[in-house]
């Protein structure tokens, strides 16, 4: 077994986020040998020492699991939450100086990962909404990329769970002030904290995790808007009319071509009636988008781009064996 | 001296905010005999046992320097940030269970005492539109106050500092994705933060106090304005508007009178353009205000309070000791 591994090459590829890093091996005709799963790995949110120490972790953990020894890895594509600008890259490939990765490692952010997963590795746009919202754009032509959005809570994130959430709580505050219509919000929001009085909400202020907590109220959002609340209806419509600017402007800079591939990633659309509005208002402006939504995950994106690299042409064949390895390396976790 | 003193009555006033809080001593004929600066004594973001040295200590020190005795005192009207609630007043009178001090204290917020250095003590509304914003009411002939707002930078303060700056720092983000139209504020903030590209802003999320930062960005978009920059405009159109809401919101709850005082309060006032701009939307849409901006500060308003209650009619003669003598108090400092 040992020896017949020898003979083969072997791709690692590493989605990092900001609550989980998720790494497999794979062979060149798409085996997804092993998986391993850590902790957060965004470089912004924590201390290096700690990324470094989780990435060698999940690495060797797949190393040793699949069987394979160091010499058999072809790249190591690191693909992050937080590697957006030259300045981060410098400084993850820093971490990994003088190691035994150092000249395999290639460092990407997540949204690349996630594009190639909806992609297999072609050319296309990505729209992530989940917690917060951006657009990431590739053409596997020109080598050109585009970003739009992904500025944060504070600067940007329009349209994502938490610009629903956000704007949920402010409507509420508004309802109670008199300054704002009556919404269905209101209740459903005390509901879910467990509070009897509007002006209790405030205690979200002293509260841990509390971007993700406000985004989380986007389910509410979605609940409310079924049963035709006027007010998280206007949330959702205003959502989905800054994510198709954001479209529109990623769109413009990457493309010249008239049939575009817009892989839809992250949270917001698992609900149906978010995609529905979001996909209706789309083609009712432009009819040259091909919707995709993922069936691997973005860390299968990070190993397609590392095969990729490596001149191996993604046909049925491998997609075939990425899709039931994946499967297999699901199931006997 | 010590002789005479010991036969007036004195009352002791504090406005506390989130950066300051004043201290002053008086007697009832409006005389201000001592004045004391302490630290920021809101009980939601400062520790309970620093709030009550804070508050202590000024209450000392202006006592000690006015000549005064514990026995002259009449009441002490604490006025402060963070003094919402029931449950915030309850906190507050605790610190001084069994002290000299337990019967005397009254405990009111801030806005309360920042309305009453408008009103000279009576009715109104007022509008405070700094940092963040708040509209409160008090009638002195029901007794029933109002308050609209004030929720803070995620659930509300609309219109404030904060709001203004954030939508400035969006327009930026925005522009330079082209997804929103090009703006003088892009060079303006640039140079405000001493960066050379837009996406370095993203850097304001590992900086320290960013509310209040964010809000200070408000006197760039004056400027901006000023020079007639569209962007720059609609966010203080949409920003005098929602104070209008809240204004109005308020108003109803509170006012039946034909002729209501409207207190302006915060930094945001002090630009002439802002407060034109504001004056301007009011007045088309409502006649029936009153407006005023104090000519003394708040800590005066809690002052004023304070002898209120003890039955004192404020006079134009008061009201001129009150003036001569805050005058001489901040030369003496």
């Amino acid at each position: 077994m040992q020896l017949k591994n020898a003979t083969t090459k072997r791709w690692i590829a590493v989605d990092g986020g900001g609550t989980k890093t998720i790494c497999v091996i794979g062979d060149e005709q798409g085996h997804i040998l092993s998986k391993a799963i850590g902790v957060a790995s965004n470089i912004h949110t924590i201390s290096h020492q700690k990324v470094y120490k989780t990435l060698t972790d999940i690495m060797e953990r797949v190393i040793v699991d699949s069987g394979s020894i160091l010499e058999q890895i072809e790249s190591i594509y690191l693909c992050l939450a937080g590697a957006d600008r030259d300045n981060d890259k410098w400084i993850i490939k820093n971490l990994f100086k003088n190691t035994v990765y150092e000249q395999k490692i290639k460092i990407k952010n997540d949204a690349q990962a996630a594009l190639a997963s909806g992609t297999w590795g072609e050319s296309g746009l990505i729209l992530i909404a989940g917690t917060g919202s951006i657009v990431y754009g590739i053409s596997t032509t020109t080598g050109k990329s585009t970003r739009v959005g992904g500025w944060g809570f504070l600067l940007g994130d329009e349209g994502s769970g938490f610009y629903i959430g956000q704007r949920a709580l402010k409507a509420v505050m508004k309802s109670y002030d008199d300054r704002g219509p009556k919404t269905e919000l209101t209740t459903l929001i005390l509901n879910h904290f467990q509070l009897q009085h509007v002006p209790e909400l405030v205690r979200i202020y002293s509260g841990e995790n509390i971007v993700p907590n406000i985004a989380k109220l986007s389910k509410i959002v979605f609940s409310a808007a079924k049963n035709e609340d006027p007010v998280a209806l206007e949330i959702l419509e205003n959502a989905v009319n800054e994510l198709i600017k954001m479209v529109e402007a990623a769109s413009q800079k990457q493309f010249e071509s008239k049939e575009d591939v817009l892989v839809l990633h992250g949270g917001l659309f698992s609900d149906s009636l978010f995609k529905n509005l979001f996909l209706g208002k789309l083609k009712s402006i432009h009819q040259n988008f091909k919707i995709v939504q993922p069936e691997i995950p973005a860390v299968i994106g990070a190993y397609l781009l590392g095969i990729r690299e490596s001149g191996i042409i993604i046909d049925e064949k491998i997609k075939k064996n990425i899709r039931l390895s994946w499967d297999e390396t699901n199931f006997l976790e």
